[in-house]
């Protein structure tokens, strides 16, 4: 069995002002929000959730990125809505969402 | 399949001084280490291995700690022959490294 059923990794990646990076398109706003919704489900810890900050998940021309494990989901999202919908229909129920699914030819 | 073949995630938490973290034990050199060690294997990249930073993976009890996904194998380590070892092994030849798994029941 997996420590973690879900293990969520998001680039908090910061590049350089004048370079695009995760960190300058809400990625703390979505790793924060994520981590406490997660909290807020009772999700949270071994045999459940965990969500981590991440360097460079290299596949920055879809970001912002997140990867859950041990399920291999790449995700790219907007919004705290898109958040919610993640934690809701994957991490709380098992269903990934399609929608938000990062395409398999994006890389760096 | 996965994006990565191997997807290694370094804890570099690191937290006030007096506290143990990954980051005063190591875990910043191991990460560098092995980071050059998958680039001079010819191994990093997509289908390939990805080397990443992360924050606190919340198993310190067993620190310095590092995950490799989607295999969900869970390492302690030591010094730069024990991440050799884990690059050679597991990284390259798809060989868990028993000797350096961190035991099921180590948390926080």
């Amino acid at each position: 069995m997996s420590y973690f059923r879900h293990h969520i990794f998001f680039c908090l990646n910061e590049r350089p002002a004048g370079q695009a990076s995760c960190a300058h398109n809400g990625a703390q706003d979505a790793f924060d929000h994520c981590k406490a919704r997660v909290k807020a489900e009772g999700l949270a810890g071994p045999g459940g959730v965990r969500v981590n900050k991440a360097g460079c998940l290299d596949r920055c021309a879809g970001g912002p990125v997140a990867v859950v494990y041990p399920d291999e989901t790449w995700y790219t999202f907007v919004d705290r809505e898109d958040i919610d919908e993640i934690v809701e229909s994957h991490l709380k129920n098992g269903r990934p969402v399609e929608r938000l699914m990062l395409p398999p030819d994006i890389g760096r």
